[in-house]
């Protein structure tokens, strides 16, 4: 890593890596991409990506790419690809705009995200926004609902990060960008058929017992538990749950990059566990935070 | 679910589900597989499993089911197809053998293990044995060597799984079957070219600073820091680090089910941090806890 660089842990518009030992590395090997500054010429590969969308599925990122492609005009010669050789994370360029699947849960996130931050500091990329986008659970809203997140908390509803570093807890603020939230609910005032509302998305380990569901392999809690639980994260200003945000939120902030997440929500955990809305249903909703951030990107690529 | 078959509750035979909501379900939706019990005959499906293989990603999980319907021998009108119908995770059955997908990290795996722990109890299996298989970190060990788990470890080294469930932290055992680790030595020791030892695996939550290692986006800790701490972790008796064997030995011993994990080393950590050796010979070691499953299922069946 060149020494030149230095300014990317002081200037704004660049990632802040937080890492002193980068920078006597020879080279720096993104393994579960399978990309490398070595092998690859990071700068010119993703040098002008200006915004970021991560998802859990690689397909559906696929899908989101060349979907923004389309959104974009660009040219068909220009069609994305896999970029990513490994089967880990599927990673796709459309333009300006990098699409990048997580897998499930904080711990695939955070490899990702990792490698992700590194990926854009080598390819010396400024004046980034990163956004995650996803399904969820809802709280008190009617599924089909788009919830902007004005922070990820955890399951005691505190908005932090907290991990296990050399067998110390350590623990990283994970409220997110506030200029953004307001921005994205303008955005989606415009678009017709669209429920947005901004609150706080509570990030679990778990889908069963951690979020309080009746319906996994185990539960020793009652309905009532349960109950009494989720409207207290309701009465928290909790809108919804996934198991994503708040290591993106979190590592996003300690970057310096700016980042939104936008979650459709499926059900409504105040009145059930199961997800049995018809499949073409939940397709549609699945693309309604896909529609909200092809229209904020073209908004600020000055499209209308 | 029917009433008669209490009997999977307290017989050792079948998979013990420990959640009365089940009981009152009229049916059972297997969200994250797309399979269901008003849906899909999960007893025609399913109920010859004998052995379940579960690993990271669904293409190795796909290629491994192919490797072992040739082992068994089995007609190629059989050639396992991937029987999830979702991009989450990836299921393919070769005879008695059941090899699914889970993803990285615990939160992944824990979806997959609900799901499928109640697809077992559905389909009516009994006498099923578990095994993950993966690869990992090794502490103190030539890369290339195979750790059967004695028991997996959090990031303290203490044999727990730790969940927040309603808000209130709840730890589960994490030992597995020591008469499995021992089964599976015999059958490495059988191996040629094949290192296997027993072993703690530390399960951790990320794969750069959760695992202590310099070269992620961020790091606050010296080198010595991290060496003593990985030292820490070998005097306690960890072989090697992964990220989703906590989970797995826990969930699996909840539910009364034997569980294996075999994971090779693909680096030593004392050492260093990034996987530098040539994509052949990791190719290679990634196929070695293949190979060492194999052959114990083979034994099992009474093949040579």
């Amino acid at each position: 890593m060149d020494s030149d660089r230095q300014h990317c842990d002081t200037s704004n518009e660049y990632v802040h890596l937080q890492n002193p030992h980068l920078k006597s590395m020879t080279s720096d090997f993104l393994y579960h991409f399978n990309l490398g500054t070595a092998t690859h010429d990071l700068p010119a590969m993703f040098g002008d990506v200006k915004f970021v969308v991560v998802g859990g599925s690689a397909t559906r990122m696929g899908k989101f790419a060349r979907y923004i492609h389309q959104e974009l005009g660009l040219p068909e010669s220009e069609e994305p690809q896999d970029l990513a050789d490994t089967d880990r994370y599927g990673m796709f360029k459309a333009g300006p705009v990098l699409s990048v699947s997580h897998g499930m849960g904080m711990p695939s996130m955070s490899i990702m995200l990792n490698e992700l931050l590194k990926l854009l500091y080598h390819a010396r990329c400024s004046n980034v926004v990163m956004f995650r986008m996803g399904t969820s659970g809802g709280l008190g809203l009617e599924p089909g609902t788009v919830v902007i997140s004005k922070a990820a908390v955890d399951s005691c509803f505190r908005p932090r990060y907290t991990q296990i570093v050399l067998g110390q807890e350590i623990s990283r603020p994970a409220e997110l960008d506030q200029g953004l939230v307001d921005e994205l609910l303008h955005v989606a005032a415009q678009e017709e058929g669209l429920t947005a509302v901004a609150g706080n998305t509570m990030c679990a380990n778990g889908f069963y017992e951690e979020q309080g569901r009746l319906d996994g392999a185990f539960c020793d809690y009652t309905e009532q538990d349960k109950l009494q639980y989720l409207q207290k994260g309701r009465d928290a200003g909790v809108r919804n749950i996934e198991m994503e945000s708040l290591c993106f939120a979190a590592l996003c902030r300690n970057a310096g990059v700016k980042a939104g997440v936008v979650c459709v929500t499926l059900v409504d955990r105040l009145r059930g566990d199961q997800v049995t809305t018809p499949h073409d249903t939940l397709k549609e909703w699945e693309l309604r935070p896909q529609k909200l951030l092809a229209k904020f990107i073209r908004s600020r690529l000055g499209m209308k």
